[in-house]
């Protein structure tokens, strides 16, 4: 008997976890606040979790983006377009038949712990379902967060996860731009909005700063030349890579950016062909962060104010679980920690799919999170001791996460490479190791 | 005495050629049929000449633009806008007084050799001047040019010349577009028009293909850290750097592009950072040259066949002197020797200005060509023979033009930095030793 299980989200994440329930004949039932699948990458999604802009093309591109069970066709552009991911995904779902299994236009309102283990699950038509395991996946790239400066702003703003286009949701021809922040969407929005045609003045601030990488090297898709080695510290690949950057795109400085606070690597870093040349075009002007605003006008932290009709805040997400009681599992200020990022020490028939900062990119790593997950429900895999799960957590922190200032963008960071090799050598024949030794977690029965 | 001299055109070869002029002291009046100075570079200019279109920014960065006498602000960006260019001209012509030599609204519509020496020249306005020389600066960038395919076609065209931005001066969205050529220009109006925000699909056809560069190499301008050497012969120079575009940029088949049919540097290779991109991510598609129009298909050499709503050429200019009379001068097929690119053998009281495509950039070579120009007028230089200039002409076309199939995109092809070395080391010194031994040229008082 396996445990009867409930996914929550039918996204990459919830895709890839009920493809490998599935391969391990697990019974789930996925939950989707939709009606279609692909979350983050349904353009338009009308559950408004999606936060693809008309012109989004994925950073990473399509050779290391697939799912190691299910190539990318080979039509497909080096770096496909959000539509492409979309029909990838769709085609996903046609070839495991995971359709069958999610109930469309069905949020999940409520999930309770039962006293003795699994789950009473609420859903937006009112009925409770009874599960043993519940996993969560619901993703991180849809509650928009903002940063708290002081003063107040009198012009438009908006959030990066709601811009569509240069005429969507806000008319932004002639306008006074400010855009808060140096991420992926930051450069792409400052790109498009830069566009001589639209008459804008485009500004972006950053208080990071970021180091900008091509998305090509010598016309081969740039991370496909480089990946990190699970054989060599994390910390000795990241110094003696420091340089790569520089020798690719030219130091931040070169364009006015501010000098990053980390080193390359050690987050995420920007992927833009474009933006350095709009910085050195004179399209595009970069402003340290903001140090208050006032009416129409910004104060930056170099002394220098300008006036605005309109800020667009890139400044990322919150991580939220709005079916959770808050004092039950929440995570402010975007930390949350978890084992392997999936499993939460105390509650054992829980786990999330998804919840990292993951590099070079999210795809493969949440296909990896799933065969950890399958195992666990299909009896295959059993965490560690709460204590032990509690000391690796710090450990990892550490070793993924240690060496950034407290930023709310960085608490998932995960090296993909690292974690995959860690996952396949270490994780899952020690899990199956503990299974033999004191059998698996008893999870099936738990939900009645 | 010195030559009365008429210069036809303020563009830049004008307005350079006006400044040495003037330098010298040597009585000039210049002819500008807009009502302003800046010819190419005057976007919207009411002359129709300018082929400037509203995102425009020049492939050089500012400091290889920079006239040698007048140095580009500090405070423009690496690469200037064309209204910075703009800027700099109208300061270029308030320093040096320019604008009281010109006369605006005056379009030269005839210009006559007088049987022995010396010009007429019949203005709009019906006057009637003569002058002792005359130097022709009228531009090569504003006769826009069409390939000579087979077939009709019943969609709209346009002619880069034409275009400004995606909705002037047609509605480029939604739209099936194909652009013909790989020039700067054409890899501009692509990447623009591919925004998928105006929901364009855009499709480039080119017959000779291209070498694409970046604009920026490791944050520093490309075009700052190569320059040819006029100490070692051009083939070998251009030998040793044949693999430079494919470690920048990576070979264009790569990206669905024909291969060249000539080596990098060997024509004036494509600037475009991110043309790559948008072939790579599949918002632009490359074909080979187009077979056949018929209706709203084009058909292609590679047998493929589609559906256009628009055509775009990007594929060049004619030269053209509407001016004077096509059995005395003319240029078909863009086929137009002369001696240094300036000066004509059997017309010795004429000189040409800025009738180049010069690698890297056109603005410092027309200064150097001034330089010549005022020398030569000043009696300060006498070109050779007109055997030994026929002679030369075809000595350099060789070496500058040969390694070409024969294009009308390349027959003025010229390296920037072998005329330079050569005209200040050979061609002055040479001239005035032979102003020496057979005294200058005697241009004074032919106009009566």
């Amino acid at each position: 008997m396996s445990p009867r299980t409930c996914i929550i989200g039918a996204g990459i994440s919830g895709l890839t976890a009920g493809k490998m329930l599935s391969d391990y004949g697990i019974p789930y039932i996925c939950f989707e606040s939709s009606d279609r699948i692909g979350g983050n990458w349904a353009f338009g999604n009308p559950n408004g979790h999606s936060s693809a802009y008309r012109s989004l093309h994925i950073d990473s591109s399509r050779h290391r983006l697939s799912f190691k069970d299910f190539p990318m066709p080979e039509h497909f552009p080096d770096f496909p377009h959000h539509s492409h991911i979309k029909e990838y995904l769709e085609e996903y779902a046609e070839a495991f038949s995971l359709k069958n299994n999610i109930r469309f236009r069905t949020a999940v309102q409520h999930a309770r712990r039962l006293p003795a283990g699994g789950w009473e699950i609420r859903t937006e038509d009112e009925q409770v379902h009874r599960f043993d395991a519940l996993v969560v996946a619901n993703g991180h790239h849809w509650d928009a967060r903002f940063p708290d400066f002081p003063g107040e702003f009198e012009g438009r703003t908006l959030h990066s996860h709601h811009y569509i286009d240069p005429r969507t949701p806000l008319d932004l021809t002639g306008q006074r731009i400010l855009i808060v922040g140096l991420g992926n969407s930051a450069a792409d929005i400052a790109v498009e909005l830069s566009q001589r045609a639209l008459d804008n003045t485009v500004v972006l601030s950053t208080r990071s700063s970021a180091w900008i990488v091509p998305k090509y090297i010598m016309g081969i898709p740039a991370d496909t030349l480089f990946a990190t080695s699970p054989h060599v510290p994390l910390s000795w690949q990241r110094r003696l890579s420091r340089k790569s950057p520089v020798l690719l795109t030219g130091r931040p400085e070169r364009f006015g950016l501010p000098t990053p606070n980390h080193h390359f690597l050690e987050a995420h870093p920007t992927q833009s062909q474009e933006l350095p040349l709009r910085l050195g075009s004179g399209d595009v002007t970069a402003k340290p962060n903001v140090s208050r605003l006032a009416g129409r006008s910004v104060e930056f932290a170099d002394g220098t104010r300008e006036e605005f009709d309109v800020i667009i805040y890139a400044t990322g997400y919150n991580i939220t679980f709005p079916f959770f009681d808050p004092d039950f599992i929440s995570a402010p200020d975007n930390r949350f920690p978890l084992y392997k990022r999936m499993f939460k020490p105390g509650v054992d028939d829980l786990a999330f799919v998804g919840f990292a900062q993951s590099t070079p990119t999210l795809f493969p790593f949440v296909e990896c999170q799933s065969r950890l997950l399958a195992a666990w429900l299909g009896g295959l895999y059993r965490p560690p001791s709460d204590e032990v799960m509690r000391r690796v957590i710090v450990a990892d922190e550490r070793r993924f996460v240690g060496h950034f200032a407290d930023r709310p963008r960085h608490t998932q960071q995960v090296d993909y490479f690292v974690y995959e090799h860690e996952v396949r050598t270490k994780e899952l024949p020690g899990g199956l190791r503990r299974v033999r030794e004191r059998g698996p977690v008893a999870l099936t029965g738990r939900g009645g």
